[in-house]
């Protein structure tokens, strides 16, 4: 959509990550208060830059003299810390702008969280922002620079560390206790990260911002996040194709979404969001990583820091001396959609001269505890399938059985890296030289096979948007302000919030949706007229704004064969009992019968953070029972439809099913692509679009939408 | 089922977890071989008993005198370590068994695993094992006593480890890799283990055995296993009946899911089994807690050894200072089902009185940094929530904000532990001696929020399965050995392998179950009669033992009005057309057309390793695209088939949806249980039935097999 051309420039993160000074406002001589800390970090982890500690009442803090003012500081200063009280903390920024001061970490809490007042502080930090300081916070706990040892802020993490493992990864959090227990979490594990972020309340830098400036230095691999609410997809869309363009994964936790939720919704679209669904397919859409857990995150982003993991796909190979763990491997492989192929004829001949007697030459194969007593043999195996060059991943599946011989057992895995695209271990044992060693030369090692079929799915996922997106570009057609325009106005006209059918249907036209021939009829003469002019069997549906769900109050009379049928139904309808005094009734519609071969349901709902998201799958009245949909941000173009279709049962139902006719699949995705259009071009007019259901015909005849629900704003 | 009454003693583990005396069969003076290592590991972890080698060449061993046979040593022998090569095995266990040795470890490789010559010296094992000698093995690597540091046997995992913490979880697997590798990570992470032991091949002692012997001793709280093949049902649901009746969790991770796989079926059902989904079944229906993977099986376990944890059920409260985390668990909280109800009016007045202004008193509730300053914040807001009575489990959630002080906010967590049933911590940050004093207090406590509810979710399914287990009694009836004579008599007569669908009836007569009325017509005159005398509609099936699934050859024509559309459509039936000239007819049924609320598949497949399995869902001709099923051992009663298909779409379907008639759902499980008795009574004469689609009419109408597919052995 945005090709780049108007976007801002990338956001310059040097001031936080790598300043040449320092100034920490609100500088504590008291040790336990939070004043105390950044001074006390910056020198524990060894920064070699000025710091200038600042405090009105001027004073000595650990050796050096409090400036009583930032102005008061010579020479230029390229990031202030600022630890005053909330009710400090605008004037101290307004000094920082004022020196010149290039960014500021606000630590200080009490903004945005705390109500009104606090939300209008913050705005005020926004536009001292925009004049040229940026800042990250308030409320947050500041960066760590681990390549350089540099903190920019506290945490109590820091108190029980000695130093850092620096790595590849860049690490961004919303919450500072998040992003804080994953470097620590991850730095137990064996990670090396690079850079972390807190963001808190983002004032100014957004985790889209510092996660987009993170990926575009050299030093970072991989973008790893935790995030909360989304302040500017837009900037995240961009974050997601520069990681394409980079080649850099971008692997996100996405919290709250038990919260966000969508709001009370009359649809059925409305009901089957929510659950963090949207984000899901907003990830899968845009090809950022998803991880749905703490240790899916580490794992995720362990796996991309593994430059000789990097190429993992689908055809796997798996070595193993240990059988029992090589048979979870394989469960766990089976379940994530990998592949185990048995290796040819020619190589299962040179295994055989290779490996003992009782070795299994399928996949895995199990060398036995042969391998203990012959330092050569997992290399040799390795070699002889990788020279068969069909497969694209090698995995290790070591266990405690050979611990003793641990670092002889990873020097073979480190040698044979070379044989295969990628190469991954699994090593269900404690922490040892061994791993170390496979992890200092890139390789991924997990200890559960579980989670390492998990994190080679999230590789292999990466690879494969890669792919299809240099396969080729989304073709979307351009919005359209005219068909905006007629939609305004035609809405405008519309009295009540939910419109009838047949004004969902007019809407719909501006958009060339299909429809089958229809009449609205007002009583029974033109209701019997109107189906003679279209051709029995007819459909009778009633009309009224008030009646959501017409099928529920018996509202839809299908497979009306005769002019009499089409009489007592209308009759029916139109004197229809049991409704509230104060339904009004607009009318019944006669509608042509459509037969088709299929169900789907397509709707279009909004979700607070990313906007206008897209559901679709299997549909009619059993829609909600199913409960079978997955979503896209909307527009999106016919390929993405299909993608979107083959994440549901739609995926077999097009194919047509136990002798059922093939579907129109092609007119399907193209409905779906028109509707998506509609749905994010009406974004500021409609809440909600509901079809369901949308009948699609047999291969060749196309689709027909049968009912049609539309929810103004 | 079985009550008890006429089962086996509980093996008797003392020899071979606290033997007095052990024989080394085979020791060896070469330090690097595996004869080696029993000794060595014995005085590694100060082995208190008397120590017997053994070899044939007599010599010394590490200052032990060899005996040249077992009959040889002087006194009794509990236990004996054979570590001989295949060959002398046997031999070695008849010494053994002739010198009265309680029970042996049969480390020695080369038996059913290398084929038909182990295989036959394997079930000569079994036979000395039935004559008193309890044998372990072959090919497993022994048994650890860590409350007693005795090691009966080897892995080198053991050379690395300088002793053992001790704790109430007996651990079992069947795979000595996987087993030990469970032991290392567990250690890692903080468990306490009383046992560890590997079952190998099983000729005698399985895991079963090994499991419920375990449970039943004093110092085991807890059995976590880890399972390939199953050799004895009947003791796994005795191992699972224990289990409940001690109050003892077992968690069991089952492994080779991926092949087990099903026999090739001509069936839906055959289909739709597979993946583990019919063992995960089993553990659902006997109370097993199924773990999917090697973190999962170490949490459940970790969560069940933990007494202050274990009465978690599904109302709970949050405490945390970092919000972040908090957001997380709340998430994954609810994920798992579980509430976060807001605490009441009057306790909110409390809360109010004791938190900053700042903290947020919904919940979760965030206590906010405050916490660092006042130590006893956590307790005084846990006495309030907890005086409150209405919520069962306090989750602490705590984050690396609070390292600093974690031992202070560990106690205040211990100190708090007694005001609800159930106490639990996830505490994102590196392990430290805030976790330590959790642990030893009986608490739970997991790093990541997503493992730590979804460990939750395992503790309350053990309660619950517990609860509903006492409520009431499986109410099965009898197995019928007059039933099983008329089916055998019936299907001795039938020439195909596949039932014709009348013939499929007679089958199902005998246990009641319900058809509509029907006539086998073969010719086209008596379709017309039979139609005539069943009442219009009817519909007309083709009727071939070689056909399988009729729809898809058009061979069901539905809903026939009058005569003229029953001899045409039986015309068309009985001269089919397309099919191979070797299919014979049998002829077409003319039926009474059934006019149901719903449509459910069910269906039953062999296990290979666990029997009939019944399986449940929505069905129709959908059933196979839906892959909407869920599974049970049969026999089994009507409240255990309405648990079957709760765990479906068809817990929302009974109820009717969107406008749709409730269905006849008491009727649904009535007749799930008949199939379910048929299909345990057929177990030897049948492999396969299916009905689909068996029609729920309207509540109280009761249901109806329209379909019915029954394969012989």
């Amino acid at each position: 959509m945005n090709d780049g051309a108007n976007e801002p420039p990338v956001v310059d993160l040097s001031p936080l990550l790598t300043p040449a000074s320092i100034a920490i406002v609100g500088a504590s001589t008291d040790p336990n208060k939070i004043g105390a800390k950044p001074l006390k970090f910056l020198r524990k982890y060894g920064y070699g830059g000025a710091i200038h500690p600042v405090n009105p009442r001027g004073g000595v803090v650990d050796g050096l003299t409090c400036h009583t003012s930032v102005a008061e500081i010579d020479g230029p200063v390229d990031c202030a810390i600022v630890v005053t009280t909330a009710a400090h903390v605008l004037p101290a920024l307004r000094d920082c702008a004022a020196k010149g001061v290039r960014a500021a970490v606000v630590i200080s809490a009490g903004f945005a969280e705390t109500g009104p007042q606090g939300m209008a502080a913050q705005a005020e930090m926004r536009e001292i922002a925009a004049a040229g300081l940026r800042i990250l916070g308030p409320n947050n706990q500041g960066t760590v620079n681990l390549g350089a040892a540099t903190v920019v802020g506290f945490n109590p993490l820091l108190e029980a560390l000695d130093g850092f493992r620096s790595g590849t990864i860049g690490l961004v959090s919303q919450s500072s206790g998040v992003g804080f227990g994953l470097m620590g979490l991850g730095l137990e594990r064996g990670m090396g990260f690079a850079h972390l972020l807190t963001t808190g309340n983002e004032a100014d830098l957004t985790f889209a911002d510092c996660g987009l400036a993170l990926l575009e230095r050299e030093e970072v691999q991989v973008v790893a996040g935790a995030i909360e609410g989304i302040r500017d997809p837009a900037t995240l869309r961009r974050l997601a194709r520069r990681s394409h363009e980079l080649g850099k994964p971008v692997v996100i936790l996405k919290g709250a979404t038990s919260k966000a939720g969508m709001r009370a919704a009359a649809s059925h679209t409305g009901a089957l969001a929510g659950h963090g669904a949207v984000f899901s397919a907003f990830c899968r859409q845009e090809g950022l990583i998803e991880a749905d857990s703490v240790d899916a995150l580490l794992d995720y982003a362990q796996a991309f820091a593994s430059p000789r993991s990097r190429k993992t796909g689908t055809r796997t190979v798996a070595i193993t001396g240990t059988g029992g763990t090589a048979v979870l491997m394989a469960d766990a492989l089976e379940r994530e959609q990998f592949e185990l192929p048995a290796p040819g004829a020619a190589s299962i001949e040179k295994l055989r001269g290779t490996l003992p007697d009782i070795a299994s030459l399928a996949n895995p194969i199990d060398m036995t505890t042969a391998n203990l007593g012959n330092r050569a043999l997992f290399t040799d195996t390795a070699r002889i399938v990788g020279a068969e060059g069909s497969y694209d991943t090698l995995i290790a599946v070591v266990g405690p059985a050979v611990a003793q011989s641990g670092l002889d057992y990873a020097r073979q895995i480190v040698a044979s890296a070379d044989y295969l695209p990628s190469t991954v271990v699994t090593w269900t044992a404690p922490d040892g030289p061994g791993q170390d060693l496979l992890r200092a030369n890139g390789i991924l090692v997990i200890p559960s096979p579980q989670r390492l079929a998990a994190a080679m799915s999230g590789l292999r996922r990466f690879n494969e948007y890669g792919a299809r997106r240099s396969a080729a570009a989304a073709a979307l057609p351009d919005a359209s302000a005219e068909r905006r325009r007629k939609a305004r106005d035609f809405l405008s006209q519309v009295a009540t919030r939910q419109l009838a059918e047949h004004q969902a249907r007019t809407l719909c036209a501006i958009w060339d949706l299909p429809f089958p021939r229809q009449t609205l009829a007002h009583d029974i003469d033109t209701a019997e007229a109107a189906a003679r002019e279209i051709g029995f069997p007819v459909a009778l549906k009633l009309q009224s704004a008030q009646i959501g769900h017409k099928t529920e109050i018996g509202g839809v009379v299908l497979n009306l064969k005769d002019a009499d049928s089409v009489r007592a139904a209308a009759e029916r309808l139109l004197n229809t009992a049991g409704l509230a005094d104060d339904v009004k009734i607009d009318g019944v519609l006669v509608q042509e019968m459509v037969i088709g071969a299929g169900e789907v349901i397509v709707g279009g709902v909004k979700d607070p953070e990313l906007g206008m998201a897209i559901m679709a799958g299997p549909g009619g009245t059993l829609a909600e029972v199913m409960q079978d949909v997955s979503f896209r941000l909307a527009p999106f173009d016919a390929r993405e439809a299909e993608c979107l279709c083959n994440e549901t049962r739609l995926a077999a139902l097009v194919h047509g099913v136990r002798g059922r006719p093939a579907w129109d699949a092609p007119a399907l995705y193209r409905t779906i692509e028109r509707i998506a259009l509609m749905a994010s071009e009406l974004e500021d007019l409609v809440d909600e679009i509901d079809f369901n259901p949308l009948i699609v015909r047999r291969d060749g005849e196309g689709v027909v939408i049968v009912d049609a629900l539309v929810v103004k704003i």
